[in-house]
């Protein structure tokens, strides 16, 4: 599992007094960081060797999160397929379950713009990395 | 159907060189401001009579967007519940469908904290605006 | 002068009540996309013909920016030299100025990493542009 | 002085391959978070009582940040006047200052909408982190 913690902003706050639901994706994406390296050659965040595409999110609201209050985002793959693999991903407060999500990602070569295979190198790195969506 | 264009700012590409996903939950945000408009008593935008809170939302990127080209959103009312609601929107480039999503919106009382029943009155409000997710 | 009308977001609030102070600087790089139009070859705003870079920006905020209320960007270019640009910008909402702010662009060859002077033809297209900082 | 580590994320870049301008304001603010909580009564991040609004804030960009390279931001008290305060904040990378820039804050009372004085123990709080612009 990939653990980070976040500390709020005022400006992903909203007006209503909680932290506004379009912050969750960018807190979600830079959490996927890691799974990013996993699959980069040189284990280097170099962008034009990036070979994985977002193809869907499914995100849920299970409470508002608060300002003031750190934030853990948790993140595991939860499935690997022949070109795609998914990312589940909660945000905790309060030792409590907030939001959790699931991002499809596809090993995509941008140059020839089509799917790839995912190698077995990744799926052994990956392989500690894996857990059921329970977390 | 309600609908809205949007011209891209540099801030919102990514380094891979298009409109980088987690901005789309912003604009499908910004374009459900009528649907809030339609269940507030007075029809304005009065954060302190806001009624709906966001549940969940699933958002599935069929081509990357880009910079330079105006996008048109389009938003519907796609499935009333009791106390809940489905927004169906897609985002459209070149006259193609590139992103589409829908939220699932609760109508809830604030301060009590708990859903409310959808009133007839937005109902027959709504009705115009209601359509299938093919748009 | 450049005109823009902005219709704010939820997410753009904060737990204050009102637009956060870190959206000013979205809305006002979107409204500068027409100079990037004017300096480049084709008028076109393909990525990698960027010529501009942003070197330093000033932003006053006068008053809070409401939800619910169109906001108006006032985009003057306000200053000329030989190888920079100011550009002066406003946000306007019930016919006040709200926020305030200048830019600093300089003319820059992203390939070889260095300034430019700002060509004639530049300074010919933008002359109905130019304004003092009074809008 | 105050000291944050951030890593950037995909979302934070541009089409120019770099960290985009509009990013460093919300770095810039999250890293203020602790001289809300000096200014604050009972040193929680409670909303209902912020009193520090933001009246002008400079940015210099002295070179593009980097995505896939830890972002260090330092904060310091550069100011202290009757009502105001200046906050300077620097972020480097590869151990070089690669943005600068200067927030004005007024100590601020949101009910009766006027400034405020500095109090003498907010003077003694901060006293720790005060410090010439040069860091």
């Amino acid at each position: 599992m990939f653990y980070e913690v976040i500390k709020p902003r005022v400006g992903e706050t909203d007006a209503l007094g909680y932290i506004n639901n379009t912050v969750i994706p960018q807190w979600f994406e830079g959490a996927r960081n890691p799974i990013f390296k996993l699959l980069s050659p040189d284990s280097n965040l170099k962008i034009n060797q990036w070979n994985l595409t977002l193809a869907k999110t499914t995100i849920e609201f299970h409470m508002p999160l608060e300002f003031g209050i750190d934030v853990e985002i948790k993140t595991v793959i939860s499935r690997v397929g022949n070109s795609s693999l998914d990312v589940y991903q909660e945000a905790w407060q309060n030792n409590k379950k907030y939001v959790s999500g699931t991002a499809v990602m596809v090993h995509f070569d941008y140059k020839e713009r089509k799917s790839l295979p995912i190698p077995d190198s990744f799926k052994q790195k990956m392989h500690m990395h894996y857990s059921s969506p329970s977390v």
